[in-house]
């Protein structure tokens, strides 16, 4: 994007390590960032504080959090009052569909942000999602993604008028967390104020011991770093 | 649907003439009914209320109102403070998208309802779209509600794993609503608990002069009857 004014994205942005580096991403490819984070009722509100602390460390135009209680629903382990697995092995972690999956979780994301795109008159949406996710979350795979960006052209008044096409970027999609880790390092992401434990503490240190710790401490051992961040002990 | 247990559906219920009707067509088909309604900041909390009446008046199985700040966004008179127009023509309420679209909103309100159908095990989706709709509102064309059921069908562990194919329910896509009114009463709707107005007075009587009104008026007048509801003086 050289000359001209720069055009708008949305960005939702977690509080995790993927969503930090989908927006350094956006952010390197010129994008005005917007940030949306969806307090849909996780366990964990140091997930959203994580999430201000990267849209701001980004400089984004704008950080908007909207509240959605998708715990009126139930289904996940996320939301409901169901105990998140620990300790589980890698194969145990990488086959069938996780208690976390949260239903309908990325439908609804994709959704808010294409509501806010419209009225911003921005067609780039960004989420974070990547291969290791869809080994498990269907909300994950590039086919959902495809699917999506056709709804998003057929329920806009700016798809029908032809003002644009959105485009879903999903940059992190081929990536593994090691390979995220390094992408995120590259643009500039501290992962010292990304928050990833399904778990925390009260105090919201991580437990070290669920699925998302174990893939995280995996990763950075993988790429031969500490992760900055501070675990139970 | 004869013999065994009865299904599960989840309709979206928003107290107007066309959400109750659709109701009443899922209670007839046999379904299992929950009904969803989103208070997403619409200016009329008196719609939420014709909302309840209704589900109540089918003995619905459940009926969740979820909260849903749509105002973060703005871009729509139904949800920032634009006015609403009174007194168009027919001419002018037909072409073009109104002022009262609100973004992505039906894609929205489809995400949340797979969420929540997703928790159920259901597979039916109702939603009271129809042609008049959608010569204005993007997302309530029939191309919009099959992207939609293939978006469904990738997006949820429950598609993946082939328990199932979700269907939308628009069975009021091809009535006008002249013809809405009379299937309605065919059902059993009480037409004098629903609500249609934008812009009512704070006792929640109808303006009479809105599109919504408008075109609710002249369908009544087309089949003959009254609206039993009150409009202002």
């Amino acid at each position: 994007m050289q000359g001209g004014e720069r055009r708008n994205a949305v960005i939702l942005v977690s509080g995790g390590m993927d969503s930090a580096t989908a927006l350094a991403e956006a952010k390197s490819a010129g994008f005005r960032c917007h940030a949306l984070t969806i307090n849909y009722g996780q366990r964990h509100t140091c997930e959203l504080k994580a999430a201000e602390n990267v849209a701001r460390a980004f400089h984004v135009a704008d950080h908007k959090t909207l509240k959605l209680d998708l715990r009126l629903f139930g289904g996940s382990a996320l939301t409901a009052d169901e105990s998140v697995p620990k300790d589980r092995s890698d194969d145990e972690i990488g086959h069938g569909i996780p208690v976390t999956y949260v239903p309908a979780r990325n439908t609804i994301f994709l959704s808010l942000a294409l509501a806010w795109a419209e009225t911003l008159s921005a067609f780039d949406i960004f989420i974070g999602v990547n291969c290791l996710d869809y080994s498990g979350y269907p909300d994950c795979r590039p086919e959902f993604i495809s699917a999506f960006e056709r709804v998003a052209d057929l329920a806009t008044a700016a798809g029908v008028e032809g003002r644009g096409k959105f485009t879903i970027h999903s940059p992190l999609l081929r990536l593994t967390k090691a390979q995220i880790i390094q992408r995120g390092l590259e643009l500039g992401v501290d992962f010292s104020l990304t928050h990833t434990c399904y778990d925390p503490t009260p105090a919201g240190e991580s437990c070290g011991h669920c699925d998302a710790c174990h893939l995280r401490l995996a990763a950075f051992r993988e790429v031969g770093l500490t992760d900055p961040i501070v675990y139970a002990k």
